[in-house]
């Protein structure tokens, strides 16, 4: 099926696709702070509705609701899910703006704001490739469903009792994941999986309240029993010491090494942006790259306790906190290691820290070689004019476990986004021209997902 | 000579001490803030001079102004010096004061005010005991000088300049300190030493910016920097690992070890006030006792790094900072310790932490068989009515040994404080009647000090 008057279709309607864009854009929902979360999901549900699918809001305890939307196509056929967010970051600090963060600015061939291209862009592009086939041909080659959630930002706590009490309802043949573009030379980046990640911060106590550090001799430093039970977790190799941590982590396989010599891994570029002389164990390369994606690792993302104002206090404090994540890679489980962590930490004398747990998800890979990949790629290359660039995972995480580990399916992520588009950070864009770019690769992916793959 | 004539007119007197004292409390004086310092220092220097001293005021570079009085006798005599402070420490919190702050409010036979015990109580004490003095006699029997400094309560970090350079104007036979005063049982309580400290701050740096914590197998992460060198700093038994800490430290005299048995170390009342269910090292009875005050002691005062909000975030600082103190005794001296700390550090592969010092002073202690020591003790027996109970050192730190040993005479620490004066806390207060027994103590001590002493 020729996709000329599809394509033509998007074109032609190119300006009603960015006022869609910048109307969601316009509407802020930030996770972090619960921030118009609810009325973001409204018009998520609107638009689907307007577009034609039939929708639900599913909720579980607190959490944000998840916005579902359903489209069937009139023959029998194969069904394709789209897992979208439309929470976004924080736009914190506004004061980097160019353009308020959530005006939705257009300028330069830009959409402007907090969001536009994590992850509302690819909600939007994916929704008008929809509508643009409807245009064309009145009714869709496959069964398309939606899954737009809102805490995705926030590491999407509500998400599992969700799926795995509404397993039929999610059911699909494959899915694409919410992120990916193209890079500077105009390739498309496909990803495969993205690891997991727990969540966790310590918390040690010593005395009621902080006392005058005169005390010292006599009085147990919640700061220093910290120190020394972070001490044990990670060695200075940057090995992680809890029994049994490396259990089950697969070995990259010879078609995902493959992949990494395609990846435009810009090394020297990453170090001057980060202002670091070299990586970690001085790792350059593929030998760098397969630690990013492969390698379990254990962090502090934040630590606290006592005085931290200006100068010098001698105060001995009452308690001490270290927030950590560990990004775990297929085979671990988010909920072994934290019984793992647990039991390591009684073991060694450590038992009356508190531990508490912030969220998890597992890691989850769809194999380089599986046809839905194969397929997502070709189209790509047609569309983009470029060869994909397949990543076997991405190094951050997400809960994409759900989808390929418990509802069974391949899962691709593809997006429509671009280089400079400043994600998590101020001045958030999309160009238009990547926007309704991305819009044809998806009318065609889902044209080929109905002719192609079996 | 009787003294009865001068405790007739400290008690004919008491109420124009008292309003002197509050007069004084009613002007702010919080170092750390620098509220109210130079307008403290001009009060301190007007009441010196109404009672008859000649002053000086004393600035190192921006430091608070020390003010230095003097009196002499008509007759040849010795020098007994006091050491004051008229700096406070910050009132927070003040909605945890019955009474305003810098009220100098009486009720319930007390003064209520910030720095009313500590220290501006001892001041006027003393100055109305030289004022009773000359009521009664005309003349002092001794030389006496006072040295009102006003950082005490910021760790008097320009005081050795002035020391070293007045040498001459600050020499005497004799010092008694700031503090002190009687315990529950009326025994009056006297203090021959202070503690050393070495306040520093050590700090790690990693990336120019936060980067997503899925970058932590390649870029270097400050926070386990900061625990990796911290935890070779001091083990679980806390002891201090760096090269030759203990060299030079004294082991406790038999004649002090003999002090401690009359000290009232109530520490099951210390242990359910802090609400820890024993000591460090499990220690009890002299032996805790002989920790806190013969040991020395390095304590994290405070840790920070990357996200210590609500919840978790995924980030890997590029930046940690610990505040640490070092508490010292005979004879280490804290220039060395650390230059014994930044080469342990270095010799470690952590060369690269920045070490930034806050402050230090050196510790200092009177032998217990001094005879100033000996006289303080008989002269607050006969005053109070019960024997004097002696600390060979306190466990808290100060510049005493700016006086003990640069200056080289002996310091006692004697005062009219008592135990519910709440210094550093809420509320702090002087009971009336301890400020009056205390202006007796004194007047009594300069008497004998004339006499008794050679």
């Amino acid at each position: 099926m020729s996709l000329e008057k599809v394509y033509k279709n998007i074109d032609a309607n190119a300006e009603n696709f960015v006022e869609d864009l910048v109307k969601l854009v316009r509407q802020p929902s930030v996770s972090a702070k619960g921030e118009g979360i609810k009325e973001c999901a409204n018009l998520v549900e609107k638009m689907l509705r307007e577009t034609g699918f039939s929708t639900k809001i599913l909720t579980h305890e607190k959490g944000s609701p998840v916005v579902y939307g359903e489209m069937k196509s009139k023959k029998p056929s194969k069904t394709l899910l789209f897992y979208d967010h439309y929470d976004v970051q924080p736009p914190e600090p506004i004061e980097k703006w160019t353009h308020e963060p959530f005006s939705g600015k257009i300028a330069d061939g830009k959409i402007y704001g907090r969001g536009v291209s994590d992850n509302k862009g690819n909600f939007v592009s994916r929704l008008n490739a929809v509508q643009a086939l409807l245009n064309v041909f009145g009714d869709l080659p496959v069964n398309i469903k939606f899954f737009v959630e809102g805490e995705e930002e926030i590491g999407s706590p509500n998400l599992e009792p969700i799926i795995r009490e509404n397993r039929r309802l999610f059911s699909a043949d494959a899915a694409i994941w919410e992120f990916g573009g193209t890079d500077r030379q105009g390739r498309p980046h496909l990803y495969l999986g993205l690891k997991g990640v727990l969540s966790v911060e310590l918390k040690a106590y010593g005395a009621s309240k902080d006392v005058h550090s005169a005390n010292a001799p006599l009085v147990p430093n919640p700061a220093w029993r910290l120190v020394w039970a972070l001490n044990l977790l990670k060695d200075c190799e940057e090995k992680v010491l809890i029994d049994d941590f490396y259990e089950n982590v697969l070995m990259p396989l010879n078609e995902e090494i493959r992949c990494l010599r395609d990846i435009p891994f810009e090394e020297e570029e990453m170090k001057k942006e980060l202002g670091i002389k070299e990586f970690l164990g001085k790792k350059r390369g593929i030998e760098a790259l397969k630690a990013l994606l492969f390698q379990p690792t254990c962090t502090i993302n934040g630590l606290i306790s006592g005085y931290t104002g200006k100068g010098s206090k001698t105060v001995l404090p009452n308690e001490a906190a270290v927030k950590l994540d560990f990004r775990l890679v297929p085979n671990q489980k988010s909920e072994e290691i934290y019984m793992k962590l647990v039991r390591y930490l009684k073991k060694h004398g450590f038992g009356n820290l508190e531990v508490i747990q912030h969220g998890s998800t597992d890691p989850s890979r769809t194999p380089v070689n599986d046809p839905f990949v194969g397929l997502v790629a070709k189209t790509a290359e047609k569309v983009y004019g470029k060869k994909a660039v397949i990543y076997p995972t991405s190094a951050a995480s997400g809960p994409m476990y759900l989808f390929r580990n418990f509802l069974g399916y391949p899962v691709v992520s593809a997006g429509c986004s671009h280089p400079e588009a400043n994600q998590h950070a101020p001045n958030e864009n999309l160009k238009i021209e990547s926007f309704i770019q991305g819009t044809k690769f998806i009318a065609t992916l889902i044209n080929d997902f109905a002719t192609d793959w079996c």
